[in-house]
């Protein structure tokens, strides 16, 4: 069939899957070249995600905000629609693992995908700065150029429940200090700031920053790719997506629904009609 | 690396992945030894899908029957876990694919499982009359051993919202239709009927099939595995899950949970306590 | 907590899931206005697919159409990553439905969405003409506007692994037969040709229509949106799917890599090196 | 519709869901009686992670061992299905969350649910002991029982690619030490090794923990039920199951199968054969 040779074959099928990440070999495991007995128990779990999604190690002011953006996010309660469906999933004769499947996948573009889009806009701002405009020039250029692309609903401001999010100020004084300690830059939080100054100025009044948007400045801070907001935060919702599965399996109850049981849907299509059998052939 | 040959290594990687579903070369796909250009516009669709699980096709009279169960559990509207999964994760920034595998994802051992269940329980009856046991005690002793195994509830009789599911007795006529015309044994609806008698003279009252009891005869009468009935299930089903994802995304709303939003969940945990942070350390 | 009265917050709870689609009390089940019992038995699965996603009855034109597109879309063999995922889902101990799921989730935008986009550029081209654009001119423009939003690679055209997609000819000949028989506008048939004649004339050479293409021709003549193309694709591919989760759940095997067990992936990252523990402390 | 009074139906919407997990008010949220704002940056994310799976804050010495066994599991290379799922997907045109989803849910029985299994075991052996039973007959009777329940195949001990999974003896001391300074009883590590000590009597050969046994030992410790040792896994694994996703992303590539593109699946099927069209009708 080929005229390579036997071990050029088997390298060819070992090249067809390549990565940086995992080097293993038969009693080895190594990740990003550490030895995985020298990571347990010695670096933190929000260190070992860094070390699998950036290929090195955080200092740790750097592991310290990417913890608490992870403690922040993992639960807004049955109402969001990724713990009603770990929920309802619970019920349906599932493991855990499929339940907080279904649950994840659902973190897309509006639900899990705001903080993305944060992250972006951030660093549109920042490069605008970097060719030398003003931040209140490159704040106004950066919500303009995100409002063409994708709306007039700024992902990362604003709360449909909550006046203040109570998350974003503690995030944000946690950015502030590290700042402030050199640790980071603190250029995202200027910007962040910048924008809910912008938005009250064009709308006449404060639209807070929320829980996406205080992520993303740290996430910015750090040095993540946008799509890693939504991956990040997809790690952290998973946490209380297996907490209100596991609750819901002890709690039992078999296929739920979304309202109680006697209530039902309103019907809003055609008229009930009878079939006509002989309709079927023409 | 290695002793063997260029091409053993190319067939042991060839090997890897096996099956007798699909031959395929450059300019020709065959399914089951027929090519897929004699198929399109030839096979219904449901003689396609009889293909695929079993091997060769089905006569018209399986067709027939099988057409009718995937036509009679598309769906069972917005109270149905999947559907409201398929709705709620359309608001969510996800594409249909997506909507239907969280949705198609928990039809489970509960939801989905059911039809699995009643197709076991068929064959575990049919089994013990082949052993020589009359009817009436072979359901007996499989019904004890069903709920021995999985607890009081018999999956495929009862439903918890029509006192008579309306797609059970149309399916059980085009079953009872077949078995006159000698097209199926229709030793199956026999079996399923009788399970509905001895049910009533246990519980005083009767227990009437439902949609998964019922196609579930169709199932076993066509010769498919019990697992297969959970698959055929949820090809059924995916056509409502697609539906009513479709409807939602043209609804529009965003992050739509379960109940209406200025609803709260109740909230049934520990009091609200302060944070010692001191505590932290020990 | 309300001046509403007990049925207006009924009312509201109801109203938070409306659907035309479904139609239930207990007893009774209605689609489209259709009582479920006389649709079970009288119409086909793919007309079922119709009822549920468009609201009405397809003729019985548009009902062979439809299906022939089913038919042709099932499977491409394990080797295409729905397939494989399906396979190798099945050997870690989840149920077909999850296997299902994980599948037809990767169904997206370069997967399952090349029918979709194809829809949406025959749509475009159809809308030029209506404007009063010639043929010639309107697939020019219609191409260049694909280009420039997504990228040189023309989806429904062209196939990595068939220099002609057997799929394809065999389903345009159908649509060519129903537009003969003044079943169909025949208008997409012309698009798409002419596509295939541009393509040809710009690279010097012809880059056939693959299934994409040409099960998007049916769509368009049917008059699904483009959105749906992808909806109906899942519908589809959800049969191979199922027969190889199925197949693969047979054959056994437990947690089944993608290449041969004794081969390894390629590591490309960093040298393996010594964690300092001291280092974690600033 | 009702007689009770509108005060009755809103808490009969609200009681539909309850949970002990977060308290919410507009402004305020809460998860175990605590504000997040004092979690915030106060307590580790494994701490968080109790929290919410089980309602009370970790020890340190708890919070520890958890961190070690989440950060120990993350990920065995693309040959593991669940890492090869997320990367093919990777390629399909979905988000990380979706790849994510794809994934996770395949860590079912087989691949995830070993550690479900292991502490199920471990439980029953120390049930047996505090009825009295010796170790060594407790050890016996337990595998006896869970080989009679799941099979020969005994989760957590032996690894088919590593010769001493380099894992586990890392987490046993770490269990050791915990025990030693008495932090945790050390019982499930007794039992553990009595386990690799009887395996050893009965086949002749050391058959040693690996990371699902090890894990498991640690999750028995700190209380967890069998079945959050699979949930656990899962946002355990789901950091490796997003770094795979996102380096597969970067690396690019459209619908990536399992091995490289020019081989083909070994088809073990009928033989092609002429489809006729007659014979569609009976």
């Amino acid at each position: 069939m080929s005229e390579k040779s036997a071990s050029d074959i088997e390298n060819e099928v070992q090249d067809w899957w390549q990565t940086g990440i995992i080097d293993m070999e038969p009693g080895k495991i190594h990740y990003g070249g550490y030895a995985i007995e020298d990571l347990i128990g010695n670096i933190s779990f929000p260190a070992m995600i860094w070390l699998m999604t950036r290929g090195d190690l955080p200092t740790p002011a750097q592991a310290k905000l990417l913890e608490a953006a992870l403690v922040s996010a993992v639960d807004h309660g049955p109402q969001a629609p990724s713990i009603a469906i770990a929920r309802m999933a619970a019920t349906c004769g599932v493991g855990l693992n499929n339940a907080m499947a279904s649950a994840v996948n659902v973190l897309g573009d509006v639900h899990g995908g705001a903080g993305e889009q944060a992250v972006a806009l951030y660093h549109d701002i920042a490069d605008r700065m970097k060719d030398g405009v003003g931040l209140t020039d490159a704040v106004a250029a950066g919500l303009d150029h995100q409002i063409a692309e994708h709306g007039k609903h700024i992902t990362g401001f604003g709360h449909r429940f909550h006046p203040i999010d109570p998350r974003a100020p503690r995030l944000l004084a946690l950015v502030a200090e590290a700042a402030e300690a050199k640790h980071i830059s603190g250029q995202f939080g200027v910007i962040a700031s910048a924008i809910e100054d912008t938005l009250l100025a064009r709308k006449g009044k404060r639209i807070p920053m929320n829980i996406d948007g205080a992520t993303a400045v740290i996430y910015a801070e750090l040095g993540f790719a946008p799509e890693l907001a939504r991956g990040l935060f997809c790690l952290s919702r998973s946490v209380g997506i297996l907490a209100h599965a596991w609750e819901q399996t002890q709690q039992g109850g078999r296929n739920k629904g979304p309202i109680p049981r006697r209530m039902i849907w309103n019907y809003t299509g055609p008229k009930r009609k009878a079939f006509d059998v002989d309709s079927k052939s023409d």
